[in-house]
């Protein structure tokens, strides 16, 4: 494939420990790209990656770019404060240009807002530090489904279901807007301007630190917002690191998928492979696609639109 | 002061230590109160006190009971998602007939529930397994607040501001709706119709195992919610038990409380004694209230009509 320009800059958490970043940018480089770093990668204020407007401007640097890729180093915590401030015109010019925006975690925020104000499409996928910047071998799904973002050629993405969610005959859902993130960041969206009013989509979630109770409390106010009603489908990513309690006495996480799927008349699938684990594919929020299940195979179709 | 009838119930999470809520009657008891217990006060269904249906029954009976005061056991998790179930006409005609509901924490969810649905009053105040249950004497200040509530004398409540918030003149706001409790709750209500549409009011918010940084998403939920622009004045109780971490690198509490009075015009003030904490007052949650700040001295006040 092609060289690829990837623009590598920091809206979020400070990076800690800069050897991650050095070790991701060399794996990107190694698989044939030019990695562009921006000025403010390891800017730190407090636990912030810079103060407020260095982020911002680290964000409109990247639009500006031109780059093929505008990677986050990582996420953490920071742009759900900044949400006001970012030009939200120029990023959609950028990425109707041509540059795909991937990331995920506290970039959801950032994702969901530009969904909610310009429609325009930005990637779940890959971190550069937790992702290629890991010891050893980075993921082999998400590698490849990394490189067939940027290269253009993915078209969707397939995963298998648990048993107990295989389907005797074939469900489909046609043109959905897929969108969504992480289940923090869009709970802490509702009721605010930067969510996105998505009618018949199909939204997809993970988390990490969150206990099941929490979990449900936020997927409770995603219900009461009228959020899930107007879905065509839900599904859930990987809900990763909690610690289970002994007076849990039985309430776990399938307790909670089970309690959803009594709220919502569409079908909820597990297992997407995408959250705070390393097999992660890369999907396109806000692009209209096509959610086909059969037996256990589930794919994602978005084809060669984007 | 005469006896009142008090009538303990458990909406939320299940009791784990019948000893604490024994502990807690006896000392009611020895207040001279008669204290009734729900019959459903220790049921348990995983980590709620009871299944959904249950904890609906036990709260619709805490309203029939025809006590003075319905006290919640502890809160935990477990009201959000019972929010739909709630008979609030029939919870507003016991407060109308003189029932104060009390209680804090997850108990939040119900009185802006009841609040939005009914404007009718609640109290925020103590549970009586973490506040009378404890090993050891009850905290005074606890204690007499409730006192004071339960006769009915109470007519508002005072504490000390930090040096850095004493105002050279007098600081008043008349006439404006208590509401808020734990911050969390007022977060996960947000998008919802059970947050209360208060404009003018004065917004009170706690927390517990809560990092800044979630104190600060959650804030700034309500900040673009339109909620905190609505409000006359912010008062903070205590955020307690969190862990702050290496790389909060100065990131703190009053970092947020700082960041927030920077986006609202209205003022902040900290320190009111309610939250996790033994030192808690009891607040109306719906009522109107004047609150007046002097040099460090600031005052709660609602006279004799609730």
């Amino acid at each position: 494939m092609t060289k690829k320009h990837i623009y590598v800059y920091s809206p979020s958490s400070a990076v800690r420990d800069r050897s991650v970043i050095r070790r991701g940018v060399a794996r990107l480089k190694a698989l044939g790209h030019e990695v562009e770093l921006d000025e403010a990668v390891f800017a730190r204020h407090m636990r912030f990656a810079g103060d407020d407007e260095t982020r911002l401007a680290a964000i409109h640097r990247a639009a500006a770019s031109g780059a093929d890729v505008a990677l986050i180093t990582r996420g953490g915590y920071g742009l759900t404060r900044i949400l006001p401030g970012i030009r939200y015109k120029a990023v959609a010019k950028a990425i109707e240009k041509g540059t795909r925006f991937v990331g995920l975690s506290d970039f959801t925020a950032f994702q969901n807002a530009v969904l909610a104000k310009t429609g325009a499409v930005t990637w779940s996928g890959p971190a550069l530090g937790e992702d290629f910047g890991v010891e050893g071998e980075p993921d082999d799904i998400m590698q490849d489904c990394f490189q067939d973002l940027v290269s253009g050629q993915g078209e969707g993405t397939g995963w298998q279901l648990p048993r107990s969610e295989e389907t005797a005959k074939l469900v489909q859902v046609k043109d959905a807007v897929l969108w969504g993130g992480n289940l923090a960041i869009i709970a802490a969206l509702a009721g605010t301007p930067w969510l996105p009013q998505v009618k018949g989509g199909i939204l997809f979630l993970e988390d990490v630190h969150e206990h099941p109770y929490r979990i449900e409390r936020m997927l409770t106010q995603l219900l009461y917002a009228g959020v899930l009603a107007g879905q065509k489908a839900i599904v859930l990513g990987h809900f990763t690191n909690y610690k289970p309690v002994p007076h849990d006495k039985g309430y776990r996480l399938q307790t909670v998928v089970d309690w959803l799927r009594a709220q919502v008349k569409c079908p909820v699938f597990t297992q997407l492979p995408f959250g705070h684990v390393p097999t992660k594919v890369c999907l396109p929020v806000g692009a209209p696609l096509h959610l086909a299940v059969e037996g256990r195979d589930a794919f994602l179709l978005w084809g060669h639109r984007h």
